[in-house]
């Protein structure tokens, strides 16, 4: 079984981005940074949902590339096409019997890129194993909540935190479906 | 010049409160809360809203009596009326000048109890100077926001931060509001 963590930045509030999608808040470098960038490193497998994939657009990513190199890329949509598309990316449709079958994988953690709305369906699944955020300094008001639309309420258990500088702390929760409510 | 400090437990998604006013998910004891509790002797005033006031009876509060015994309450709201009350507590309109005149005392911080709304109220009229979260280890779903339905954006300052048992964190932030937005 392999675990999927999500990693993601997120305001005081509770808020992955502000209003069109803006990140221009969320610490952008330094030790924190670098070390997320680390982490990166040891996952072969990111899923992520169409909105993430696209978002990367504005960074310079073409459509059909990877996001991450070194990962396997999952999007999940029932719409994105692709002309042509690297061979360590694959679309599939929203189904949760594909994550299952990713999870039910041997190998290293899977990372959950986002977006909010992707990542509440697999909270609402139960299907995520580590929240770990990245706590900025930051009030964002509105955006993209952290789960989206889920409702879900549950507990869950801090198992390691870090301070960096500018304000950033990296917080990693496991999340336990048993027993929880 | 007197700060105020909004000192307040939050979820991991940045409720402050689930439906219903649901707070049974936040660490309710320990060396956290102990801490927080011995924090709260620092502060001779108290201002909340309505609501937030009124949340207090369902833990065995008198109307008209004081939350805090050792702290002045001014309590925000355009319509609350007691038969009797007491002499360390107050009614007011909901008028930032009255904040603005309880800020302009000398004295200890200024302790804002909440609730959201109110918070939200006061942010955007950038009458907040800290803000000091009881990060809790619970994702809550819904409820009632931080900011309640501010939308304001800002950047904050990291001040301070202690780790508790139960997966507690308390984290207090400084807000700056000149050249931030």
């Amino acid at each position: 079984m392999r675990n999927i963590v999500y990693y993601v930045a997120v305001s005081l509030d509770g808020f992955i981005a502000g209003p069109d999608d803006d990140i221009s808040g969320f610490v952008a470098g330094g030790p924190g940074v670098d070390q997320y960038l680390k982490d990166l490193k040891a996952f072969d497998t990111v899923i992520m949902g169409r909105k993430t994939y696209e978002f990367g657009y504005k960074f310079g990513l073409k459509p059909g590339e990877p996001a991450y190199p070194h990962m396997r890329h999952y999007i999940f949509s029932n719409s994105l096409q692709f002309d042509k598309k690297a061979g360590n990316l694959a679309v599939h449709p929203v189904d949760i019997n594909v994550i299952k079958k990713l999870k039910a994988e041997n190998g290293p953690d899977i990372y959950l890129c986002g977006g909010g709305e992707f990542a509440g369906w697999l909270l609402d699944n139960e299907m995520i194993d580590f929240l770990k955020i990245k706590l900025n300094p930051l009030i964002l008001g509105s955006g993209i909540k952290l789960f989206g639309s889920s409702k879900k309420r549950m507990l869950t258990e801090l198992v390691g935190i870090k301070s960096y500088d500018k304000g950033l702390q990296i917080i990693n929760y496991r999340l336990n479906y048993k027993g929880n409510g």
